[in-house]
């Protein structure tokens, strides 16, 4: 009904970070692509079947490290279902692998439609009485836009099914601010104003950790926001993407954590990736490139928080 | 690179309405879950090939009168890949019988990111220098709440590849006002910021409609909203969701056309795909009973907005 999965998991490993798994072809090895069109053929199936496989070693030579992973699901659905049934498999194979999983697909309705994306992502479908999983993700991001109608139906699965969600509340592109950093009549800006609803929603689901199963999205990439919002949102965990590749540096996400350590997990995506490329290494050492970043972006970052407790 | 299309359909059939493709399994008579449970089990596979079915009889149905469809994703991720394979099947058979496809997922997202989310549902997904459709839809329903970044890299497959875009601007839900009725420090109110948005990125796709390619998402539940928008936001189309089981009526969506009873194109769901189960007639004739819904919805509307030009 909270992070406190999560938490556990970041503290056990000593490392606040989550993979992005964003897998482009362009990021894939040529070995593991041309193995994947010989046997699927070169269209939707071939490209989500390689997708698969480098999803699988970055999974493999990061599970003992990292304590989770983010899939973003467009970088699936781009393939069609095809892609979509790679979206499965990875998350499955994560989880086998004790990582939490959390999916990027900021998905947004209401009432009975917000229900489905709920069970679809986080809970379970029900076919004629039997209860089955779809994509069984331990997390999912989600979109605020709608009010309470649009999170209310995902509450229900993070108590019953102890699961969790991450809103948008300060992103990390470049732009974010054209809404969300307007002043509301009251003096207080959309950011917050979506931050404090966050920390309502998540009154209903507190976890013993002190945070609750709603957490925020804040990106990297506005440190001052990150220590506003840590502020005043203290049951609140957050989600933080933008390091990295987006410009964020470990000194500008160390506003994001409590005193602990505790209090975000910070995404690296392409970092990790595509590490073999920035390496320079050979292609067939792209798994442990990716531990040799996440074990240095952990380390970099740990230098500026200190012990996790 | 605009709604022109979906306008033209409009104004062929005199029937400003998409019918909601959100299926769910207590909407489909018994007779055809039971004949795809027996053909491919009671379980994901079963119930999405179940969905198909249902899809298909209702796409028949109503492809010579209503113009356009409108499947929500949500009710199809619920199934796994195999219910996205159904919306992938969906989308096809309904463009095959001439109809303007919608596909509500309310998608969002920032850079390369969004770009994945508009190649996979309006564009092409390259593979190694070939261009591949995945989903193939006309239209996409999208959140705006990170501003331009999420809008920018829409634009350019509205315009290469003649598609559309719906942002969510004031949401038919109860709740919708606790973010979007909110009044920004210079009197604006939220949703009316992220209208004058969806004009200003209307105008990189301007359609010879006087419709540009990026629309509005306005709830047939907020009448005086609708009217207001109307006047503010002339060159943007507006997708009206909330009229029938969410208690919006003919009157309350008349404000959203303009004098030649374009600018707006009304979404039922419920209404038509259980019209069935209201009439209490034959499951066998779930079908013509759509039909019998759309015809008096399509009726109820024009008697209202007159004939559209």
């Amino acid at each position: 009904m909270s992070f406190d999965r999560l938490i556990e998991n970041i503290k056990a490993k000593q490392n606040p970070t989550v993979a992005g798994l964003d897998p482009k072809l362009d990021y894939i090895p040529e070995y593991i692509r041309q193995a994947a069109y010989e046997k699927y053929g070169k269209g939707l199936e071939g490209a989500a079947e390689a997708l698969f496989e480098f999803n699988k070693g970055l999974i493999d030579a990061l599970c003992d490290i990292v304590p989770a992973v983010k899939p973003q699901a467009a970088y699936y659905e781009m393939y069609g279902w095809y892609g979509v049934r790679t979206l499965e498999k990875t998350i499955a194979y994560a989880k086998e692998k004790g990582m939490f999983v959390i999916t990027d697909g900021k998905r947004n309705d209401i009432g009975t439609t917000m229900q489905a994306y709920a069970k679809a992502h986080l809970g379970t479908t029900d076919i004629e009485g039997e209860s089955v999983s779809a994509f069984g993700a331990d997390a999912l991001t989600v979109n605020g836009y709608l009010g309470t109608d649009g999170i209310k139906p995902l509450l229900d699965i993070c108590k019953n099914d102890d699961k969790g969600i991450f809103v948008l509340v300060k992103t990390s592109n470049p732009s974010s601010g054209e809404l969300q950093d307007r002043t509301l009549s009251d003096g207080e800006t959309v950011y917050r104003a979506m931050g404090n609803m966050c920390e309502s929603w998540g009154s209903e689901v507190m976890g013993e950790s002190g945070y609750s199963g709603v957490g925020a999205v804040v990106g990297a990439t506005y440190s001052e926001q990150l220590g506003e919002l840590r502020a005043a949102l203290p049951h609140t965990f957050f989600l933080v993407p933008g390091y990295g590749a987006q410009g964020g540096g470990a000194k500008d996400i160390a506003p994001a954590f409590d005193e602990n350590g505790i209090g975000a997990v910070i995404n690296s995506s392409r970092g990790i990736m595509c590490a073999w490329q920035k390496e320079g290494c050979a292609p067939e050492e792209y798994a442990q490139a990716a531990t040799r970043e996440a074990v240095r972006m952990r380390d970099e970052i740990v230098s500026y928080i200190g012990k996790i407790r």
